[in-house]
């Protein structure tokens, strides 16, 4: 008996699920709307969501290309300096080669030229008295406690106060010390504006499996071994004259020289990938990071670039170094990039989000048709229909005659 | 004949746009809707309401201040140490200034400061016996393959295997080879925890073309000559002791001077835009990347900071050099940035997107109406409208008398 | 008598914010709808609707994880590189440590391991004769001009043009000039291929506090001291031998040794955070850079990676140099990361931009309903009731009666 009842439930089940099915397949909802004529409400409504479409479709879509995703890129920099410095100091004659001049020397992204030293030859480990400076004088042992180090003192201090006739504490140091009160103006490697630049800058997109080089079509070797940027005429040769960049960020050459200073370059890949890629071509610009003495009080706290780098040296058994207190140019080579492709998640997101606002643009005119209108209350009638509940609790689930319907 | 047919028609067509347009214009849509009035419904509707629009003002526009897009900055760090350190190994005096202690001396964002070391002095090439260390031991020639390189050898093996008691594989090597077992402990360089670290810091939101240092509104050239960084007192000073910025990463100083580590000093730019730009200014923090020895096991597979360095001279028209293995404290400075502005675009998404979460809403509350309550018959006839089709094709297109509207 | 009257204006006011409170709490509005009973219709839309909510589960949900919030990483790269290299030139025996073909020497996530030179001993400043190449022919002392500086040429022009029977301009310059025209081919260093590179990096996602290391759980000291990396077989192992690197990039290790190269090593640490953190590792990809011959025309223009350093040295009082002319394999160390993790945001913001596009659906499918159907009318009379204003000024407000419904 029990299979028949068994087949006949499940058949119902089946018969169940079918309808259902069919139901949710055949049917269709759509809002029902009231149609309102009116001129005034009309009018507003309409330009309210004409509004809100000209925004989604102008603005979010052509001007901010909603409809793509973005990518930034992995980048790689070289750079290689190229020219020669001369300095002819009380009849020494010398050349500076990029070997000297470039620190570090194998090629970075961030690197300082030198354009003005100050040199302290043939130190060596040994015991001699402080710079004639005020914070360093002193007029017996007592001022000059041992051991203690000034933060910004040369050396180690032994406990003496040495000297003829103006006293200073005697340090353990690096001897002499370095007296770098006198700047060399004009500074010693002006020279340095002629030395070029040459940047290699290779970019990968990973989302979209691009790979761009600041090398981009058009620029073989042949264009290299001659072209020299510049914005207008070459702006895309890779290879910068270093008068050019100073004046590009706008410093003035003689003074950036002297005490130093930071650039910034900034290659730009602003991508727009649903073109061809050939058309993904690097931007240069340059500015001032630091140093620059026509910037507000602020940046001026601390003016300049320097840094000390020494040769060391055996002479007679014993090490000694040459000093040398550096100034010059850092350039900073920042790869900024982004790439922009169709996408249609981005795409379905911002026409998602369009529609939400849509919704307000409705949402708005309802306001102004249903509370701001002299008739509001025909038009509160027309779109709403109120069920009038006796909001008692109801006797049986079916018992939906009690409420009253009214339109 | 046929102008004035063309001239009508044109007209008719005129008429037809504008007649379509007032229509458009003229006219506005707004659903019709049922206004339930049921308590238990209303009150559970009017909170799910309420939440949805509380998250959206208070949790994506207040919090998360979804108002605004979002830029990240380019950046730039000089950076520059301070201080002499002082060592008496064996009665040798020596200070050590920033030239000797700072890798790379130009002052990058990522440097190192020695602490302590393992020196070998006079170095050069030729043939000598390997450490007496096991892996290097040997009983005759045969041991020691020629050619072999060890990976973790000093040189290349010349085949030989020399020595008076215990013997050692020859290699072509710097002799006499280094031997790194025994770390100077303390630290002969612990004076480090005095040297100061001035970090200038630049960054730019080319989005919003806002340009801030860290040397912000107020950090004048008299203060920097006289702060030292406090997380409370001084948070805005750019001037570190070290041996501060140790214990801020949670480090204890005399173990990382002495076996070195990395320590994280990450510049953090928060900025609101909205406000004014002086209310931008950054904030340091501090964490150490490696060599804790108190951390967990997985890194410490690796404590310990240290690389070699070697400066070469001549010496007897040969060369050679003073090897140094340098225990340091590595610092990367690491900048991170996120400006925000209040925007349009983001605003109108976050609207948009809560529009249609509003709208998520509205249908959790439908089911609750039309599946879950006893009066669900009677909202369900409130609510829709069905045409009932025959569902056979239509005879002609306007039959549309055989679909009986119910309602 | 003011005060009853306004204790009950007061009180009146009370129960009109009580009643409107009430009003507001116990209403609630769902839209009415028409449902359409027909197959087609009914088919279409419902397959639409389908497809957009397989859209935002499958796609936007599942494949994009349009749940989860993402973080990028501040990261920290050290690099230590092992291996002793051999030469014998002329039967002159060197071999080279990691001090000695590690540029820098400290170990930072950029750097050049030296595989081939050129080595130009003993320069000291003096006047010479430039190099016997086209460009530096003269006939006379007037080809060359003094004080002129070739951008390419090795030294300050002196005005002399000398030589026997080929004569160049005299320069100062570091005397004698480097000779590069010839590079050692096979190049010197061969044996570079077995160097080994060990790479620590570790990444700090700050949005959800996660910091991680490449030395995952599992990597401890007994395994880093035996393993090399292998894509397949030891795809953690933070050991990396240099000719694998090189392969895994593409190159010949003959031909990049030979004139040098430059190759991106790619850490990715792509993480599902929702999952255990200790899943969350990296992996490895090697890509080269620049050099690779076998690369388009594009990045041909500017083949192969060196760059010059030099030795100083003091000999007789006199400061000389030993030049390099070092070819070499730059790495980069470039660390991508992205991390996900749940968030409240994304998703509600995917829920709702997608209830939005689910509105687009239903509009698709009215258009379809009310424009293209035979039934259009029938449809149309359905969903719309309209107000037929007579559009005059009403006299007063609630003349609404003058407004008639025609349903």
């Amino acid at each position: 008996m029990e299979r028949p009842s068994c087949l006949s439930r499940s058949s119902k089940m089946n018969s169940y699920i079918t309808n259902a099915l069919s139901d949710f397949f055949f049917k269709y909802e759509t809002p029902r709307q009231v149609l309102v004529r009116n001129r005034r409400v009309g009018v507003v409504c309409r330009l309210i969501q004409l509004g809100v479409l000209a925004y989604i479709i102008g603005w979010v879509f052509i001007y901010e290309k909603g409809y793509q995703s973005t990518d930034t890129a992995v980048s790689s920099v070289f750079t290689k300096m190229k020219g020669v410095g001369y300095t002819n100091v009380d009849g020494e004659e010398r050349v500076w080669d990029m070997v000297d001049y470039v620190f570090p020397e194998q090629g970075d992204s961030s690197f300082v030229v030198m354009t003005n030293y100050i040199i302290t030859k043939g130190q060596k480990m040994g015991k001699c008295p402080e710079l004639t400076e005020p914070r360093y004088l002193c007029n017996s042992d007592s001022d000059c406690e041992r051991g203690i180090i000034e933060r910004t003192g040369h050396g180690h201090m032994t406990g003496k106060c040495v000297g003829n006739t103006t006293k200073t504490c005697e340090v353990v140091a690096w001897c002499p010390v370095e007296d770098d009160h006198t700047i060399p103006d004009p500074a010693l490697l002006m020279s340095a504006e002629n030395y070029t630049l040459f940047i290699k800058n290779s970019v990968t997109f990973p989302a979209y499996g691009v790979k761009r080089s600041n090398l981009v079509e058009g620029i073989d070797n042949q264009y290299i071994k001659s072209c020299v940027y510049d914005p207008t005429t070459s702006p895309l040769c890779p290879i910068f004259r270093l008068g050019d960049l100073v004046q590009l960020s706008g410093f003035n050459f003689a003074t950036i020289a002297k005490v130093g200073g930071a650039i910034g370059i900034v290659i730009d890949w602003t991508c727009n990938l649903d073109y061809d890629q050939s058309e993904c071509k690097p931007v240069y610009t340059f500015h001032g990071l630091y140093g620059n003495p026509n910037e507000t009080d602020m940046a001026r706290a601390s003016v300049g670039y320097n840094f000390r780098y020494a040769k060391h040296y055996m002479e007679d058994k014993q090490e000694k170094r040459t000093l040398l207190k550096v100034f010059g140019i850092r350039f900073d080579i920042i790869v900024r990039s982004v790439a922009r492709k169709f996408d249609i998640i981005p795409t379905l997101t911002a026409i998602g989000s369009g529609v939400g606002i849509f919704g307000v643009a409705t949402v708005v005119c309802d306001l102004i048709l249903l509370y701001l209108l002299p008739k509001r209350e025909f038009y509160n009638n027309m779109k709403f229909k109120v069920t009038e509940t006796v909001e008692q609790e109801p006797l049986d689930e079916f018992s939906s005659e009690k409420y009253v319907s009214k339109e």
